[in-house]
């Protein structure tokens, strides 16, 4: 049994985290593990959306905090260890918002720390009724401040800072609320409403999600003008796709496009 | 009759774009003459207020996708005029942001792709209840890059991600809920709700509006410190205004201010 | 009697603005007082929370426009003046994000102008059920620039734009769901709810919370790479300290933490 089972249907590949006695920690092998299905998928041409979901009652609680702690045996009290383990990790979250494919996060039961980092960090995401989500490191003496990078870039800042200086829990209606996540449904629903919508976005033309979601996070931290040459270049790029100039001709004649892929 | 009809009540633009039997496309024509209006705004010292609107069904259906087609008729397959019609478009749609006059979308029917983007663009939005709004170009394989580019500046990156990735339309309570329209009337009262807010903004000194504005947009993209440098000398170049000085002394002394303007 | 006046109950330190007469004006003195406790709390470390109040029936109406009418009076008209005052002003405003403990704004009655710019530069805010916010210096004709700043922080980009050039009075309940703040209480209420955030955040660890806040306002500004590095480094810093070892170590072991402080 994998730490991290994938299953493809059709173009949509799911990511489980699967270590559900302990709630899914992202630890060194989780995060290993990840981080091996992210650089296969950015080669993987069949694959057009990805899901990740947990095992068990949670979708993940965070790092592992026993592994972090063994750390602190080296000689320099863990430094050298916590420095590599956040930037591995980094790598990961920021490795998904670089995959050419969207990436779905199905949120259930609990969401917390480097879990809820998670959530933020993928594409879209879509919540249990009865999911709850917190950046709560600081109620163990440590803030979550690599998950606030991903959060931030989410939310209104009165509520991340409420939510990283409190810990406390929302439900997922606050969550949708506040755009942590896209939308709630029941629990009974979530697989089915992730698929609907991992799989509405891979009936898309996969070079014009491609090149729109590289451009997407590229162009929000550049300024207006400079954003509209990147986003220029990009469209351009996107009209000389063979398919594209197809995709359009048959919009034009009311017809189904004959699309290559 | 014009491709983007003119008139002005008082000191409100009204601009309407008057293709109606093509859902008022931003063709090249459509986008020239925004962008003339555009520089005749500029320097029109009577206009305080400019609202956008369509003519029949429609606000605007994007861009011209008849015409973008026979652009791969050229040798180089329509790369150069691709690349001239997104700076031509970006251009205007950077212009509303530039003008110094509030600029305010009046939304009905259908705001789609490059519609949507030029909703984004404007200051303010004011939409009816049956309004629908979509980036829908990766419906066709064509990513709304550039409708992103205003579209992100706008509303929570979730909810941005979700309409371009799956082209889904939104009704305009969630467009109102997601920040990308400030209110939503019944139909038969969109105009005179846009006119109301136009005014509102339009009885305002023009000087404060034009300084705040332009600083409004170029704050934005500044660190904290540096947007603080930038609104302080704002606020130091308006409290300079002769009419500043009337309008706060009329205030204190419980009095209607003797505007020049 | 102070025209600003603290008093602390255990780790959470009142700041009340005390000139209610004059609905609490951001005058020179205030101004000038309130510099003076932020350089305080900033050395204070018994002070693990910070709440900012007003005395009488308003929160803060804003800048002292009798105060800055007299600056007229100058060679150069006020200009050196003006620039001064919102230089302090500035400094006061960003000074409250770069205090080391959390603030935040206890709102009632109105906060206008630059009294709402002092909610949206608190990290958090409770408003009661009766307060309205506004910046609605343009009404007078000067436009509200530096409290554009940080309005522009917590909004949507047309809800600000709106409030800014309509200087239009909001709710408390539109307050909330805008992000201006966090939550919205009874009147009769407002202090102890204030308080029992003040109180949760004062309970975290200190130093996790001094090394989170100085990390939210930094990495905010960065791009997504280089603000994933900062916070990486100061998860590294936090889980150095020996009072966070002990804070994972007792929630692994099921028992409450033994902190030094």
């Amino acid at each position: 049994m994998s730490i991290l089972e994938r299953h493809d249907t059709g173009p949509v590949a799911h990511l489980r985290l699967n270590a559900p006695e302990r709630l899914n920690p992202l630890s060194d092998a989780m995060l290993a593990a990840l981080q091996a299905q992210i650089d296969a998928l950015g080669e993987d041409q069949t694959i057009r959306a990805v899901v990740i979901s947990g095992a068990g009652k949670a979708f993940c609680a965070g790092h592992d905090l026993r592994e972090m702690q063994a750390g602190r045996q080296a000689d320099d009290k863990g430094a050298a260890y916590f420095a590599a383990l956040f930037e591995r990790c980094a790598k990961v979250m920021t490795g998904l918002t670089r995959l050419p494919q969207p990436v779905i996060a199905q949120v259930h039961g609990i969401a917390a720390a480097a879990g809820c980092q998670l959530v933020a960090s993928c594409d879209m995401a879509v919540a249990a009724e009865d999911a709850r989500l917190a950046v709560n490191g600081v109620n163990i003496g440590l803030f979550c401040a690599t998950p606030m990078v991903a959060l931030t870039r989410n939310l209104p800042r009165k509520m991340a800072f409420e939510m990283l200086t409190t810990g406390r829990f929302i439900g997922a209606a606050e969550a949708r609320d506040l755009g942590l996540v896209n939308r709630v449904v029941p629990a009974a629903e979530l697989p089915a409403a992730t698929l609907a919508l991992a799989e509405s976005a891979a009936s898309k033309l996969p070079q014009a999600v491609r090149i729109g979601k590289r451009t997407f996070y590229a162009q929000a931290e550049l300024p207006l003008d400079e954003a509209y040459r990147l986003a220029g270049q990009a469209m351009v790029e996107n009209m000389l796709e063979r398919d594209t100039d197809e995709g359009i001709s048959a919009f034009l004649g009311k017809r189904k496009p004959d699309w290559s892929a």
